[in-house]
């Protein structure tokens, strides 16, 4: 099994062990073989199994307890970017419970890049959330959201906490929201991150950037999320269009 | 300027800092006032100051040199998901000289996973490619492509140091690709992958995983991409479709 010249002995072991993850011959939830009975069926010494090991721990396919040993963790959870779900939706086809909790509620003047993202003036008033939100009790994801105070001049604390934004937007302030533009990108989790979303600091986490647009094509909501690496992944699927030169075929990779 | 209750400090002075890079004040190449200015600017000790600029530093937005300072690197480069870009036109398009290194180019067994990816048998062949490719000589990404043997029995390691993939088998094997389907996580580098794209280990990356789809639906190549987090960034764009229900709403965020 081990057998790639050039490619050192802790990555490929990683991928074996990745690969058991993701066959199911480890399913979640079970223990896996300890390091000296993976030493030995690979012929290893301990270095390149811990080293293995600690990297699955931290990108959160792995967890290791003292004295429980080393499980699998339950399966990444994965968002659809063909259309935006709404993060609760999210969280309820995996039948767990969304909840949040909003940390700042305030009435700010937008900063530069908050103003040129929202196509308002610097220094216009917007209100600025931070909340997080969980699974089942479980912290996934803290999000900033900046919206302009002309456009909702009366939100309220409790309702963003109970209702999806969205909704809120649509049935109280007839806002519908129509497009939006998602930047992706692989950050770290900073220590104050790390403890909102219990994992340590300098785990993987995905920064988006969402810009959703109404009526008109105005931008009324930013919203800069921060989302556990070891706990979601997303997708998209690409297709041909017919008729359009560019891409009646796929450039990949 | 430092006013939100219950957020870091440092946290807050990240957010300041980032502000000032993306809005221009301070513009790529720009030399940032000294820790010690930036102390006395905002009124605070050095300890924030410094664990915000490591933080931005450590995300690829701020360079840091004995003796020379800290200045603002080049903004990331973007790659579109609308539709998947091949990876040297995503290097053309910021007017840079893309070029691959093979690192590894054999016919190996399919594993339990990559025969799952491509509708194999385990253990029919596959090719396993893994290449490091560079956009005017620094490494952006770490690729690990599987292609199927009974599909292109005859393909050389030159030819995929020296052609895109997609045309290689487009034009010597007629298979188009149609369709794909891409997954992204957010992952930090390890040693070997850290090595070799010129980051430190732990670094944030994102782990693509494409799978793509020719004539009949069929699956025919399978990429893993280490894409290096400080130096790109991805965006989606999201409309909503006028008749479905579904989705004539964006539910966001």
């Amino acid at each position: 099994m081990l057998r790639y010249d050039g490619i050192p002995l802790y990555h490929q072991l990683k991928e074996i062990f990745q690969e058991k993850i993701s066959s199911g011959e480890w399913p979640p939830g079970a223990t896996i073989p300890t390091e000296g009975q993976l030493c030995a069926e690979y012929g290893v010494s301990r270095g390149p199994v811990r080293q293995a090991l600690d990297r699955l721990a931290r990108e959160g396919l792995l967890a290791r307890k003292q004295g429980r040993g080393t499980w699998v963790r339950a399966e990444k959870m994965e968002g659809s970017l063909g259309r935006l779900y709404s993060f609760a939706e999210l969280i309820e086809q995996q039948g767990l419970v969304p909840s949040s909790h909003v940390l700042t509620f305030e009435k700010a003047a937008a900063t530069t890049s908050v103003a040129r993202d929202l196509a308002l003036q610097p220094g216009e008033f917007v209100y600025r959330v931070v909340r997080v939100r969980f699974a089942s009790d479980e912290p996934l994801i803290v999000e900033t959201i900046f919206l302009p105070v002309s456009r909702v001049p009366e939100m309220e604390r409790d309702e963003v906490e109970q209702k999806p934004l969205y909704s809120i937007l649509r049935s109280e302030f007839h806002i519908p929201l129509l497009r939006a533009r998602q930047y992706f990108e692989a950050v770290i989790a900073d220590t104050w991150e790390a403890g909102l979303l219990q994992v340590k600091p300098g785990a993987p986490v995905l920064l988006l950037r969402n810009i959703a647009y109404t009526t008109g094509d105005v931008p009324v909501v930013l919203s800069r999320v921060i989302v556990r690496g070891d706990r979601l992944r997303y997708y998209v699927d690409h297709s041909s269009e017919p008729g359009d030169s560019q891409s009646t075929e796929l450039a990949t990779p």
